[in-house]
């Protein structure tokens, strides 16, 4: 720690080597790159996310957590377009004083959740800041050639499905910050955990493969990213406010608040599935949902035209104005 | 620009997404994840490195250089592995006060430089941050399947070749920093723009597919880089201090510092092939670096035990000391 904190070479076979124990494409970490190898008949798929101290986690958030969102965000992106996870690469500026233990935390928690999600470090990079610790992880996975789902497939009628609770993670990141009280604290400990941690859908986005036409993860609120979906398949969406799944927390902390289930349209950080799919589906979808464990709930359709209408209890259109809702 | 710099999305239309066109598997930015397609029987390559401000380039370093600098310092760890570029990713956390002209000049930087080396942008993450600009970039390549070229596979009796010249990037770092007084402005030049453009070897490294037994390139000096493969390898290294290729510059720099070649073994940024192949093969090598329009030098010849040790014109061993070097 501080100045006499171990170098890179010191760093990578303390921490991070015993992360790409199994993973032969790692080459130890001792190569210039990594190997990655896909099953035949199968397109890579790729993605990366940053975050940085400060403004992606809090200074004090616990590192094994810090690890496991970043791991689980990008994962996120894989279950999104229907991919199986493979291997990540990770690159960590830390900052000079970054202590030891912070660093066998963080990779404890890389340890803990590649386990659960069935992939390995292949490489990486770290190097040292000035600034605040900034981490990048690139996630890489495999789909069958031509499955992958997509955004910009979607088609009015569609019907549009979003996985679990919506709003737990905003609702658990204003606990953190202090401002729901009174809230039972079972309460407070599930939204706080649905902030630190998502829960990448993988199985269910394999499972969706070829029997939906659209999907994403939801990172800025299921009003902001159905637009991205809106914008890329040249359709309009609307759905119904009251259709949202909350948590019984969720629901619960929203009333100690006084607020709607608006808020949880624009709350961050769900990373649950929003997709669409063609009406004749529906059962199956559902099924499907089942058999993974969890829970989709259909909350509005894909129509013509362009733009996301959301509904209120009485079918009344709401206008968006960003960070709230407000009603006409 | 300052506090009202367009947002990511702005940000990623105006100046990343041209860099996207004609790759398919980005999906023109604007999904989760990018797909990466291999030939039939080829394995990926992934690398993924990061340089921040202050610490990889300095401050003043021009935008263009920067970005052409972070792509080729991947595609030399691609051309290492004897794979063959296809696409990338980029992560950068820009500062609040990033100008759009410095974003733009650097995304003026990869479009040259990517045309350059065949390959295109796949996707990636913009953020903000507090700290010094920090960029991370990872690069994709495909090589035949089991042709990836290794460190681990060096055995004692082969010739250690290295590619074009090496110590010019240390010595233009130091001409930038101001210490190599009187040096010819060409030299100087030259010099610099060794420190500030590496050029990857991606043609080299292709045709040394199957030729050769271990590579690697040249970042941290070929003193410290040999040691890498003696390590992997379980053998030794004896290189000879009068066969470092100089460059006419590189050698007037060292004349005007009154050093000898040792500088060059412990300068870094070089990135330059160091490779070891079987004696038979060495003028198959010469041929294949010829064709490719590169020269290759003999340096030394790994031998049995560990160790790089380095023989001055006497054929007396030289010890190390970094940073520099100390007859006995």
């Amino acid at each position: 720690m501080a100045d006499d904190r171990r170098d890179e070479f010191g760093l990578i076979d303390d921490f991070f080597a015993p992360l790409a124990k199994g993973q032969p494409g790692a080459l130890g970490l001792g190569d210039d790159a990594a190997l990655l190898d896909l099953p035949p008949g199968h397109s890579g798929v790729v993605t990366a996310d940053a975050m940085v101290a400060g403004v992606h986690f809090l200074a004090d958030d616990p590192p094994q957590d810090v690890a496991r969102k970043l791991l689980r965000v990008n994962l996120s992106d894989l279950a999104a377009m229907g991919a199986q996870p493979i291997g990540y690469l990770l690159v960590a500026a830390w900052p000079r004083d970054t202590a030891d233990d912070w660093i066998g935390a963080f990779a404890s928690g890389l340890a803990r959740d590649q386990a659960l999600y069935g992939c390995g470090l292949l490489g990486g990079d770290t190097v040292a800041t000035a600034g605040p610790l900034t981490l990048s992880l690139t996630a890489f996975g495999s789909v069958p050639a031509g499955q992958a789902l997509r955004r910009d497939q979607a088609r009015p009628g569609d019907c549009i499905f979003v996985s679990g609770t919506v709003g737990d993670a905003a609702l658990g990141l204003r606990a953190l910050t202090g401002d729901i009280a009174p809230l039972a604290s079972a309460d407070r400990e599930f939204l706080v955990d649905r902030y630190r941690l998502p829960s990448p859908r993988i199985d269910l986005g394999v499972a969706l493969r070829q029997r939906i036409h659209s999907a994403l993860d939801v990172s800025d609120g299921v009003a902001q990213d159905l637009g991205h979906i809106v914008r890329r398949s040249g359709c309009g969406a609307e759905i119904k406010l009251g259709a949202l799944p909350l948590s019984p927390a969720g629901r619960r902390a929203l009333a100690v608040l006084g607020a709607d289930a608006a808020l949880a349209l624009t709350g961050g950080d769900d990373y649950e599935l929003l997709f669409t799919a063609a009406d004749s589906r529906r059962q199956e979808i559902l099924d499907c949902a089942q058999d993974v464990g969890l829970t989709v709930t259909e909350i509005g359709r894909m129509v013509e035209g362009g733009g996301v209408r959301v509904l209120d209890d009485a079918g009344q259109p709401i206008t968006v104005d960003r960070p709230g809702w407000r009603h006409r």
